[in-house]
Order: C-alpha cells, then sequence, then structure tokens
C-alpha cells in the first residue's frame, strides 16, 4: 500500500478503506542494494566512475549486460523530472513532441552514406523478410524522410521543431562509466526546419537559449564550447559540457576571453594560445551533455525534403539538430555534485525532496513516531510537496543507519523525529544536506520551514 | 511561437516579449494531411482498419515503415494523458515505474526456453561481439533476472509491483490495422511478485480491479473473458477486449450468466453452450487490449528468484504478469468510438479539449475576429484547461472547413465565433460533438459551460 496518492481518494472511499497517503515509505520502495549483475562480464580493467558505483550502490540504476542499465524506480523518477524539466523548455520555444519508431530502415541510412560511414557502432537487424535497419542512434535520416513525403509542405508551417525523448542505441566497444557511456540510452533529440539559411541560424541561436535555460535550471556550472561536426555534419556546432575528471573530452578555454573549443578542433602546434585573442589556453576535462547542429541541407538534398515556398516553387528545407543525452545527464549531475559516498541531487529533479525518519522500535524515544506520519501527511499536503515526501518507515534500524542511507540517496532534506521529540516542547532535527548544516526546530518553526521551499 | 505555457512567462518577461499564450494554434501544429510512405510496401491486400485511416488521414500517425508507426504531435499528446491515467492508477496499488532495456541477453530467453520457441515473431540481434540479445517484445526473463539476483530479498518488501511503459517489438508476419497489429508498438508491462500462491491471488484480484478502473475511466464497454495462456504461460490468465468487427480474437459470451471465453479456449462441439449454465452462447469479434497472467514459478524457478522468508529460508517467488497495449488501445479506442470520417476519443484521453474556430479573413463577419484570442486567453486560463484549448487560425479557410477537419480530429467541443458575433449581444456557437448538438451561447452563458467542464 506504498505509493498512494490524492487520485486514489474516490477509490478508496468506494472500497471504505480509510487511510490515504500521499506519500512514500522507503519499506516499499524498490531500491535493491548491490545487485550483482550474472549476466555482465565485469573485466577487472572496466572503468567504474563515481557516477556509476553510487547509483548502483544505492539500487538507483542497475546493470542489467553490459553497458545497458535499467532505471530502477527512483532513477526512474530524476528520469520522469528531467523530461519534464525539457518538456517545458521545449515547449516555450513551440517545439512539438512526436515519437518516431526506434527502428529506422537501412534504406534511408544507406541514402546518406551513414549506413557504412558510422561503423561498428551501428546496430543493424534483418526481419524475418530479410529487410535490413538500424536500431537508431539519432533520427535525422527518419525524420527528414518524414518530411520528404509530406507535400505540399507550406512555407507557413515555417519555423517547424520537432522533438522526442526515447531510447537510443550505440554499440560501444567498450562501454564504460555507467549511464555515462553505454549502449542504450535516453536522448532528447530536436529537429529544426527553416526556409532561409538566415532563419535557420536565427532558429539556432534561439534554440541555444533554450538549452542554456535548461542546463541553468540544473544549477550545475556548465561549458558552452564549439563543436566537432563529426559523424552528425553540418556547418556549425556547439557543445555543453560539465567539468569532470571523468569528462572523456578535451576541451580549450581561453584564460583571457573565455572562448572555448573541443581539443579536437584545435592542432597541437596552436593548442596553448587562443586563436581569437592570443591569451594563454587552459584544458579541461569535460563530459559532453548536449550537442547543437546547425545542419543546412546535409539530409533534406539527400532524401529530398522540400517546402513550397510563397511563389509556390519547392526548394529544400534548411535544418538543424539539436541533442540532449538525457540519462546521461542524470549520471553527469551525480558524478559532478557527488561529496564523499553521498549523491547530490540538482534541486529541480530530487528524486524526494524531504525525508522523514523516525525513532527506532524499542528505544526510549520511540513514543514520537507518531509525529512521523502526522508531519509525513501534513508536508505531502502542500503545494509543490505531494508526492515528493519519503518516510523511512523501517524502525528496524537505528536513526543513524538510515540518516546515513537518506544522505547516500540525496535526498536534500532530512527530518529527524528523535529524542527530542519526546519534550515538553517537541523539537526536530532538520538535516540540511545542502549546506551540511543541521538544527533544532519546533513543529510550528519546521511547518514554516517547509512552506518556504521552493 | 506557437505552442507556448504560463511556465514561459518569466522568460518572456526577461526578453521583453509580451504576448503570453496559454493555448495552441492549429497553424502551428505539426499534423501533416495525407502523408504518403515512399518506404512501406503497401501491397494491395493489405488490411486497412478506420482507426488506421482515420489516424493516418488527421496526421494524428504516420506509417513509416511496414508495421511502424511514428506518433505525431496529436498523437503524442493522447499517448501521454493515457500514460498518466495509467500512471494514476498504478500508483494507487502501489506499482512502482521503472524502465528495463528494450535489449534483453539472448541467454536468458535460452534459459526458459522462449528463446526457440517464440518462432520468428521474436526480433534477435548480435551485437559487435557476438553476443545475442532480443529485442524484447515482453520483459519476464528481464525482470525475473533482476529480482535473482538481489540476495537476501526480504520478505518484508513484499508484494512487489514493478512496472514500465515503453517500447516493444514484434516481428509480425502480416502487420496490419495500423497501431492495432504493428511490429514497434507502447506497452504497458506491469509484473507483481508474491510470497505464496494465496498472495499472489490476491495480487491478481487487486491488479484486476485497477484494470477494471483504468478501462471504465476510458468510457468504453469492454468484456474481460478468461483467456489464453499462450506463449506467456501461468495458471490463470484473463483478457479485457474492445468489441469490434475489426477485433482478430473470437469471444464467447454466455446469453444468460454472462461467462465469456475467449473462443481459443472452448472446444468446438461445445462452442454454442455455456459450460457453467449451459444456456446459449454467442459468439462477438474483439481487440484485445490487456491481458493479465497469474504465472506461479514458471519464471522464477529457472531464473532462481527467491526471496528470503520469515525464518530466513529461501522460497521461490510468486509472480504476475499483467499487459496493457497502450499505442493498440489509443487505436482501439478511435475502431471503436468513430462515426462517419470522425475520431470520436474518450474524454480522458482527447488531444484538445475545445476548439476554437474564427471567421474567415475578409468576410464580412471579419471583425468578430478579435473574440477568438480573448477566448482562447480566457478559457485556457481556466483550471483544467490549461494547454488544451486549440485555435484554429487558418483564417484563409471557410469556417465550414475548419468544422469539418475539427470534428475528422475529434476535438469533443467546437466553439465557432462568426455573423452572430457581430450581433449587439454576441452570440457564439457551441458545437457539442460528444452529442452533435448545436446552440448558440452569450458570452456569459459560454464562460459559464466552460466553467462546468469536467
Amino acid at each position: 500500500m506504498a505509493l498512494l496518492n490524492v487520485s486514489c481518494l474516490r477509490y478508496y472511499k468506494l472500497s471504505n478503506v480509510q487511510a490515504v497517503r500521499h506519500y512514500h515509505r522507503v519499506s516499499k520502495l524498490f531500491q535493491p542494494l548491490s545487485v550483482k549483475p550474472k549476466d555482465a562480464t565485469v573485466t577487472k580493467d572496466e572503468a567504474i566512475s563515481i557516477s556509476q558505483k553510487l547509483l548502483m550502490d544505492t539500487g538507483i540504476i542497475s546493470l542489467r549486460s553490459n553497458g545497458m542499465f535499467a532505471l530502477l524506480p527512483l532513477g526512474e523518477r530524476v528520469m520522469m523530472k528531467l523530461t519534464k524539466l525539457i518538456d517545458k523548455e521545449m515547449s516555450c520555444i513551440g517545439a512539438q513532441r512526436l515519437s518516431l519508431p526506434l527502428l529506422t530502415s537501412g534504406d534511408l541510412w544507406k541514402k546518406t552514406g551513414r549506413w557504412e560511414s558510422t561503423g561498428q557502432e551501428l546496430l543493424k537487424i534483418e526481419d524475418r523478410h530479410g529487410k535490413e535497419y538500424v536500431l537508431s542512434p539519432t533520427h535525422e535520416e527518419a525524420i527528414t524522410s518524414l518530411m520528404s513525403e509530406i507535400y505540399p509542405f507550406s512555407f507557413r508551417q515555417l519555423p517547424l521543431r520537432l522533438y522526442q525523448i526515447n531510447s537510443k542505441f550505440r554499440d560501444e566497444m567498450k562501454p564504460r562509466f555507467g549511464l555515462l557511456r553505454c549502449r542504450e540510452f535516453i536522448m532528447k533529440d530536436l529537429y529544426t526546419f527553416d526556409n532561409s539559411v538566415e532563419a535557420a541560424h536565427d532558429t539556432y541561436q534561439e534554440i541555444c537559449s533554450a538549452y542554456d535555460r535548461i542546463f541553468h535550471r540544473l544549477r550545475i556550472p556548465f561549458l558552452k564550447v564549439t563543436g566537432d561536426c563529426g559523424s552528425i555534419g553540418g556547418t556549425h556546432s556547439h557543445e555543453y559540457h560539465y567539468i569532470s575528471p571523468t569528462g572523456e573530452d578535451t576541451l580549450c578555454v581561453c584564460d583571457n576571453c573565455g572562448n572555448s573549443k573541443n581539443a579536437e578542433l584545435v592542432s597541437s602546434d596552436k593548442s596553448d594560445s587562443c586563436d581569437k585573442c592570443g591569451s594563454h589556453v587552459h584544458q579541461v576535462a569535460g563530459i559532453e551533455v548536449g550537442h547543437t547542429f546547425l545542419l543546412g541541407t546535409k539530409y533534406s538534398k539527400p532524401l529530398k525534403a522540400l517546402y513550397q515556398n510563397e511563389s509556390g516553387k519547392p526548394e529544400l528545407l534548411q535544418m538543424g539538430c539539436y541533442g540532449i543525452g538525457v540519462s546521461r545527464l542524470l549520471a553527469a549531475s551525480v558524478e559532478v555534485l557527488a561529496e564523499d559516498k553521498n549523491i547530490k541531487w540538482p534541486w529541480e529533479i530530487v528524486p524526494f525532496k524531504i525525508c522523514l525518519i523516525g525513532p527506532k522500535k524499542g528505544s526510549k524515544e520511540a513514543s514520537s513516531a507518531l509525529w512521523v506520519d502526522h508531519l509525513a501527511e501534513v508536508m505531502s499536503g502542500m503545494p509543490g510537496l505531494l508526492d515528493e515526501v519519503v518516510v523511512d518507515d523501517r524502525d528496524r534500524l537505528t536513526i543513524g543507519k538510515r540518516v546515513m542511507e537518506a544522505k547516500q540517496s540525496g535526498y536534500p532534506f532530512i527530518i529527524v523525529v528523535g529524542k527530542r521529540a519526546c519534550e515538553m516542547v517537541p523539537m526536530f532535527e532538520l538535516l540540511d544536506c545542502t549546506t551540511g548544516k543541521s538544527e533544532f526546530l519546533s513543529h510550528k518553526m519546521l511547518i514554516n520551514w517547509v512552506r518556504e521551499l521552493p
């Protein structure tokens, strides 16, 4: 009976069950600790990153096969919040969400030449009739082909922005670092269509601003650098990076003007001076979490994706594509923010905002246990906290053990109902894991504090 | 600048753009009509169903390859609403959502024997190292394997209910009827774990009640029949069907006691009398939209999925699995409810609740156009209508043409701002497509009517 929420009210009224909970219970959460993958061949030299270790140790993700992970319920919650955040920003720029099939016809990839050029990272499959498909790592071919079949497609529909958030595949030679470089992952891919090079440039700027907002909302410093067009192609590209020693990209950043590039774009003899201002350039390691490309007609030309201009003449669509590695972003946040053995989540994507911990069964302060459900009920009834409170009701365990686990899972605020909750004026301990500070608050002060939460 | 919503407010304030819209515009909606699939081999005898034709004709889905469809933005909206509805009911029974990889190790399918027994419908793939995977049509192996790796898994965690909503694959010999029988589809699959046969039975009843509620909320009559355990296996099974001539299952229903079965379970010589009460049995065609299975230890035994009982001894988990074909449900709703050439959606999953249509540009009543944005603004600001109003702003088209298209797309309520909106007391036409009735309402009456919407 965990995980109830208000919407259940009517059913439970009908069936005469009286207890309605709007909060969660750790005893019922599926968060298995230290799952051992039988199937995955973990070789000695397999690279483990901080995020992989912490997310697996806390039962947030689970390795199912080499380079393939399950998102367990807490991970799924974080993913849903990330998705919602991205959906909101996409909606602000008029981008519309859709879903293309994960399998794309091999013929389309042959037309653009990527069937051959992508190499072994491309997972290919044959159906029962011998027709070839790719397990899509990206959908330029698929979306451009869709556009090419609409005719007449009017200039009035432009600019057009279409995106999806779904599973992608890349058969990495050496999957590593957990969700940072795996073989099946969640990606948000946006494709834009414009009627001119200039309009496509404007779109590019507008999308970059939306990306800036997404990354700002996560409140993790990021670096936007001139990027490598790589296998996607196009004329213009930027990458969004989180700075981390685990990062596999090397970024060159000018000490003076901030001009930044992926090191792949810098010839080795010029790597220590800025090509804009000549100042010294330093290098940092980055985890790529987003990538934007101005594509021009690279895909619309071979796949004949046209629109009808104001004079009724067909013209090639000017395209852009824009990716955010959503599952990678989840892990990269942990990679960057983790402290010691504890996960720290960006506030916008915490699996739960508040964790309540009551006294151990049989302890002297056991009578204070009554406060726990009361507080959980009151707090989860407040705006913004519905479904955001979790009670660690495993009262066989000491408070200390449960506080430790709550910190590991990355809950930003832990409220302990312990000894001092038995005092004449009950006091509750508030552990603020975002600052490391703790204080004792009366019931009234505690409720006021909760009310102030963003 | 279509598809703005309130959350954009702060950005637009910051950037000094003043217009903030909480509603959508048809001129900017990506809803391409009559897309012709170049890639798909449409053979002469390919079966087309009502839902396939209507959903494709109205640009809600698009055939991308044989048996593979894109959900275009309107289809995606419906899918999101269906998902939300299912999530709510799952949350009410304490089921937790997760995501397993879409690729499952072939070794696991070999252990249960389904690698061979499933036949050619199972899509198999080899990675670059020659390791085999299936593009999962269902996840019994994957989830049971996950459970088997958790040890000790305590009896305290039971009952446990885990589900996911994601893409599944089945290489149908002859994909047909659009989303009703395709090769890549969205499925909600729930797996339950209990500590005894009795507890598993109780769980089975509880899940069936949740399924009943899901189908009740869609307000389409459904038939729950004793089902065939088929390739999933187990001891006990029920199917949920929508009655439709397009249905590929034959159901035997007793005229007297209502006892219903899939015809596959009835021996042909006994097909016209009820095995419970002996009364006459009639046959109907059904589209299967849900299926429940009590699995026992069919998967936990070969994959050794155990829990630790109260005495600390390992015991096999008692399992159940429960599926809803979510993309099929979307199409089946259309299949059953469509009237003439018009889609009708269950209220809970309409892509938009209200469609507003203004006067044609240059017409006598063109001055009433000012009302349209005003009404859209007011209505989309009401509770439950944010993001639920669409304005057909294509004022090059006649009102009649746009009303026709709005009906085809299945919008339940159409409000026309036409000639009578120019009167001294402006009157607006409300077309209620759920009843076929229309009436003229004053501004005040219209707003009151909107307020009463569920």
